[in-house]
């Protein structure tokens, strides 16, 4: 299933499933769903409450006129991992790192699959990372790799946007060069494990005005997904609805010569496969 | 005023204000203001409509009845400041930092000012860190020193709990150690910026089993909290119940001859001066 959330007529947040060209509006169907994906998988038993209503839908919209939104909000985590594909350090001559490289995002820098990205005032390099994003189904405290995908509800994207001339400031923490206003386009919905034969065969790929960027496959991962799960969840408890961010493919604008960064009017455009497209306007 | 969250009888948070050996439960007095404090702040006029109420409270519960919880759950924001007091900096051979070093805490670290800490099965090295923590009041992008403190709402304390041993790991990045489940106790209460004179002259210490082993002052701060404000709201959007920590004195576990962490048993001592103390055993 591809789970979206969406608003129709008013600002309300609405849980919805894509079932060709329409949105089963699980909110309309049940009015015990909550209006967030994150608090439903908190909840517990998400999918067979979601598969139930999706079986017998009491009401659906037409795609074309919802709005889609982010498919994730409120997350208490956003987890990013740095060099995690093994062309892009090698390109760059980087050694692979013996442990993941961990980072995060508040959940404010959310914006949906199709929102615009207000450059920032504090960066002229801002720089694209188009990403496979696990989504933590339920809560995982030392879990192995063997089980580790057992914790994952599903899948998304995102543009991992960060400010390059932020790197080296803030005495190395990415903290701030990851975190500007509307750094986190996510999108366009979330895709359930049982579509995504193998996470690790994913073809991830970006776009600026048109021209190709980034064409890599998630197969290329220094720190698989389950090794991510084990290690964090080492660390920390993950929560459902949390999200992993799991890196990006070599082609991102600080490496193109001379380096390219994201300007006003600028198109991005990201197609994660087997979860969609995204386009975000640059102003 | 001096406000808290707790419970009484039920697991339902309320926000209330302390008034001597009583707390004016607000949300009893008038339902209209939310279960939370950040929630409260994000709504606007939070300091009106609390005073209205206590000008004139309907509901009020003896103090030895209720349960403290953390003042602050739940916000966007948790950032923490690394080496910001200067005589700490001093006794480690440490440069001053030209920029504050800003790192981040997941929300759900946060524990209540009498709760107990879970020492984590990861770490061996948690130290304590005693800090003077801001309550941002309003949306802030783009402040400057001179107007800073007019977007702050209150303060409160926090022991920045850290595992040491996790500090080279994750590629130098902060997020793990400072992210461990329970590391960021919280309270007692958030006491309104009209209390507190002069933030910049505050004493913070801690006790472990009863022994002083920080005693600092905030005027010890390498980037004062006006600057941490505009250095933030320069990188991102501040919004209303976003906190963040100052930064520690000298006298951590780590610093000690011989080191010296937390064990199971320890009793952690804070006492942040015009805030109150929190204690919180380590099991």
């Amino acid at each position: 299933m591809k789970i979206v959330q969406f608003t129709i007529n008013d600002d309300q947040v609405r849980v919805g499933v894509l079932s060709g060209e329409n949105v089963i509006d699980l909110n309309a169907s049940n009015c015990t769903i909550p209006h967030s994906l994150v608090e439903l998988l908190g909840q517990g038993n998400a999918l067979e409450r979601i598969k139930k209503i999706v079986s017998n839908p009491k009401t659906t919209h037409k795609l074309a006129q919802v709005q889609l939104l982010s498919p994730i909000t409120g997350p208490d985590k956003i987890l990013g991992v740095a060099l995690n594909y093994k062309e892009a350090c090698d390109k760059a001559n980087i050694p692979y790192t013996p442990e993941p490289v961990v980072f995060s995002k508040f959940a404010s820098t959310i914006i949906g699959p199709y929102d615009v990205i207000q450059k920032p005032a504090a960066s002229n390099q801002v720089d694209w990372e188009v990403e496979l994003v696990v989504v933590i189904g339920k809560k995982a405290r030392n879990v192995k790799v063997q089980n580790a995908l057992d914790y994952v509800f599903g899948y998304t994207s995102t543009q991992d946007l960060t400010a390059k001339d932020w790197t080296q400031r803030n005495g190395g923490q990415f903290l701030l060069c990851k975190n500007m206003d509307n750094f986190c386009p996510l999108g366009p919905c979330v895709v359930t494990k049982d579509e995504i034969e193998d996470p690790h065969n994913i073809r991830v790929r970006t776009w600026v005005n048109g021209e190709l960027k980034q064409d890599g496959n998630t197969e290329e991962m220094v720190h698989r997904i389950d090794r991510l799960i084990e290690y964090l969840s080492e660390a920390m408890t993950l929560l459902p609805g949390d999200i992993i961010c799991t890196g990006t493919p070599s082609g991102v604008g600080s490496s193109q010569n001379p380096p390219q960064y994201l300007r006003k009017g600028d198109l991005l455009e990201s197609d994660v496969e087997k979860i969609g497209k995204m386009a975000n306007r640059i102003v």
